[in-house]
């Protein structure tokens, strides 16, 4: 289980394994596939325009792990071969990524079987962005999901909740977008109580921060991942440019690579307008 | 330059150079990059449905290369460490991906530089099911194009024009799929005047094809890609379920990964219907 130090325990053993360096891969266990749900068609939607939600990736993107999110090895060379071409090594989450229910459940859809029509979604965009100046370690609570209601409509059937705490302004700026101070990351994320009453009270499919995790910098517990993981409903995080989508009334194109066995990965997010 | 016998080249190099299978990464040169070019918003768009047109990538996925395009590496289990992650190394041009101009001009766009409003496309499909069932070497001519626009309209500005050979119904048969025999590859594709009239006579940001490679099996000059790439425009490769969305009025979002520097990349492509 992840509890408290564990965000130490994985930078440790990150360095102990020598992640991301170069060793030999082993042999892999199975990995246990909850069947796909079937799910019905997303609501009528209409757009004019498009707004990119993704960061670009680079091995400067700051991760969760304190290491290169990615690596890129050139192969063929256009001057010698006649055309471009690399591999990546790439950690499955980091930069803007998705979270498959597997990540943090033993039996937990892996990436490939959440269907696409899971990944279109009505986006609602909850700005927490005066809490967080305030408090980087804020936590979107369940009054700020009840101001949004007011202000807009109830959250629309099949949703995507997304925090916008102004956090995607600081990427290229790896101490305020992780915060880490003494061994504990500062930025803010979602609270365990507001994410339980989406998952009880409304129909939500995924959630998505602007920041490195859906649970808040000095979580030791995780509470966010350990609870609407296994629920079946996935998360992103390092979402970008949440302030130039409305806060009701966007569609959500979650372009998550589609991979066997992956417990998440890189997502081209779209927004349609 | 790519010249006959690039095909058996590449395997040869790639199997002299033991691709995949754990050199070291070396230094890179630096990628030069052409500037992004400003793009219209797409015209308003109307959906109700989404269909899938991603295939599945794992290691037994048929590629161009002859090598697995994917390796996943377990680093964290559920079991010992409280959540699921794995690594990934992948070859850029494997499975459904997206070829940036960059593949193949020396000064073109990497992949980060396509700006999402340039992947959210018009999509027109060009049936050559029949004529590709008699021939698996058949290139899509200017006059499918012709008749497709006889049956349709007039192909839309800043679509992407895919072909349906039906190979897509053959990737779990790498055999059939690839068509190799004799070191040559017999499949469909775009023939070199069918994308040459589509650059000069109308308005198309991309080509998809729903075989291994923009040009057909036998090619040796890879003409499609040559002059295709070079023009600023993008293609993707390995499409499914083509059959399943109508020839016109469906929208494409190609969710391509956006890697700083990358030829091409995983994409999940989504039509919405």
């Amino acid at each position: 289980m992840c509890v408290p130090g564990c965000q130490e325990a994985v930078r440790a053993a990150l360095t102990r394994r020598g992640f991301f360096r170069g060793a030999a891969a082993a042999g892999f266990a199975a990995t246990a596939v909850a069947p796909a749900e079937a799910a019905p068609k997303p609501a009528p939607a209409r757009f004019k325009g498009v707004v990119d939600l993704t960061h670009t990736m680079s091995p400067d993107f700051p991760t969760f792990f304190g290491v290169p999110g990615i690596e890129l090895q050139k192969q063929f060379d256009i001057k010698k071969d006649g055309f471009n071409l690399n591999w990546w090594r790439i950690i499955e989450h980091a930069g803007t990524h998705i979270d498959a229910p597997i990540h943090f459940a033993e039996n937990g859809e892996t990436l490939e079987k959440i269907p696409a029509e899971s990944l279109v979604t009505p986006l609602a965009v909850i700005d927490v962005r005066a809490a967080a100046a305030k408090n980087p370690d804020y936590q979107v609570s369940r009054q700020d999901l009840t101001d949004w209601e007011k202000k807009n409509r109830r959250l629309p059937d099949r949703c995507c909740v997304a925090m916008l705490s102004g956090w995607g302004a600081h990427v290229g700026d790896e101490a305020k977008y992780t915060g880490a101070s003494g061994g504990t990351f500062h930025f803010p994320g979602f609270s365990g109580e507001a994410a339980e009453w989406l998952m009880k009270e409304r129909s939500v499919l995924g959630i998505a921060v602007d920041t490195l995790s859906l649970d808040h910098g000095p979580s030791k517990d995780f509470r966010v991942h350990r609870s609407w993981l296994p629920s079946g409903r996935w998360g992103v995080e390092n979402v970008a440019n949440l302030d130039k989508v409305p806060s009701n009334g966007a569609t959500l194109v979650a372009g998550a690579a589609k991979v066997k066995d992956a417990t998440g990965g890189p997502v081209r997010l779209i927004a349609l307008v």
